[in-house]
């Protein structure tokens, strides 16, 4: 997994602070979550090739999470795309997009499919046989979501040299790529563990932007190998968080710290703060693995 | 008339290619004339004072136009502005806007005031003591308006000197300042034209994006101090301008030569072509005051 920080900051896109954008490359897919105004020319700052993305997730429908959707959609058309454009997002962000194409005659040739949200329950939103995605129910001011991307296991990787030894026909090796056991050219049970390792560890990653601070998401987010959680603000403004339905760094680790993630990645700082260090710092009082998101920086998982 | 680009660029935002905004400052009034996705940044990056923009003209609804009017409504907010903001814009507009504002709870404090355009001949949308504003009607692939910003006569200057030897009661200078010729203590009657001189001239700009090659339009800009036209395309490429409804940069010439104007500012290039200047040789053939608008660029005129 290869996450990629288009924009990280509250409210407001600003000259060198673009607001909420992330890529997620898995298993073949690109995946993109949010998509703050000014999304598309991030994207071709970050040389993302942004024509392979067949999969939008939009958490909720503030401004700084969606305003650049329209555009990059539009984009997608004047380069005459022709794939097929999922959109995962809150009821009205159809009507939205729609009426903005319609007044503009500028129907997309290509099929532009919405997968409108509105449950408030953790449900599996798509899944193919590499990735599965569920939505993570948060509380915000707006019904929003968080995304869970989780990747299937992998095949066992396949001991070629002792699959020989052990006589087995080769028809055989797919199988033991799944897991099964076989029988030999000499009629023996070959247990798969003698002639196969585990093949890589799958991954996960949480987006959680944006929430006040809500355990209920603990059991969903569970042993993430990354989460991205949303921290507008620090302890000196803790009081402002649950009035604005916001987070502080130090909520976000203990969150991580109660769902025993692998590791934590803070973002959507809000712009009266000059220095991120101090959102680090805060964290880690709580949660020792923490990572500060910033526009431009790349995560391998 | 000071006139700053912020974007001149056709189609879609690139990292250095912003697209259609502008602002005009004339006699105390920040015009914002149509604008593109990330319209914002660019205020901030050209340190425009845009809380003090209270009228916003759209030309179109083609998002190159448009799609960042949404965030800078949004930012308005955000600042806690209370100043009504007036939008000048096809009808249409206000649905768009009002729609996602209702779906992000997000209404504004300020007043937000649509002036929906539907007629097809040139009206007077804005008028105070020093500034007027008139519709361009265009020929586009969508309903299509330009704006012709005229500012009123000055005040006559007057010459101090000229009056005080002329014994003309000081309670009388407003008239004169005014025009009028006045009774002096004396009872004589002074002409204005013997104590005023002329005011500075009044300056006028017409803003004609995006159109076909559209003669109908000379009437209405005739004679402007500067006329920004579009120009797509050259006329190596001078089949797709009628097919698209835009215009090459030799066509723009045309009409600013019919229509006598004191200077051709060319824009709205597709970004096919890599060199800007051959814009204005091919325009140079055929009128001899031409400019560029690039973005960051000033005109004072």
């Amino acid at each position: 997994m290869k996450l990629t920080i288009l924009g990280c900051y509250s409210a407001t896109p600003r000259i060198v602070a673009h607001t909420t954008s992330q890529v997620l490359e898995t298993r073949g897919h690109l995946f993109l979550i949010d998509c703050g105004e000014g999304t598309q020319v991030e994207l071709r700052k970050h040389k993302v090739k942004f024509n392979q993305i067949k999969h939008i997730f939009i958490s909720h429908l503030h401004g700084d999470h969606y305003f650049g959707l329209i555009g990059l959609i539009s984009t997608f058309r004047l380069l005459t795309r022709e794939t097929d454009l999922h959109i995962y997002g809150p009821k009205g962000l159809k009507d939205i997009i729609t009426l903005q194409l319609k007044l503009s005659k500028s129907w997309t040739d290509y099929k532009l499919i919405f997968h409108e949200l509105s449950s408030t329950e953790s449900e599996l939103i798509f899944e193919d046989d590499k990735v599965s995605v569920y939505t993570i129910p948060l509380d915000h001011r707006v019904y929003t979501n968080g995304f869970l991307f989780k990747e299937k296991s992998f095949e066992r990787k396949l001991l070629i040299d002792k699959a020989e030894a052990n006589q087995i026909d080769v028809a055989y090796y797919r199988k033991l790529k799944q897991g099964a056991d076989v029988i030999n050219k000499n009629g023996d049970l070959i247990s798969n563990t003698d002639v196969t390792t585990d093949g890589p560890p799958a991954k996960s990653y949480a987006f959680c932007s944006d929430t006040v601070y809500n355990e209920a998401i603990v059991p969903i987010i569970r042993h993430v190998d990354a989460l991205y959680h949303e921290a507008t603000f620090l302890e000196d403004h803790a009081d402002l968080a649950p009035k604005t339905k916001h987070s502080t760094a130090k909520q976000a680790a203990q969150i991580a710290k109660l769902a025993q993630v692998e590791t934590l990645i803070l973002g959507h700082y809000s712009s009266r703060y000059k220095n991120l260090e101090d959102f680090k710092k805060e964290a880690r009082c709580i949660f020792g693995s923490v990572e500060l998101a910033q526009d431009g920086k790349i995560f391998q998982l």
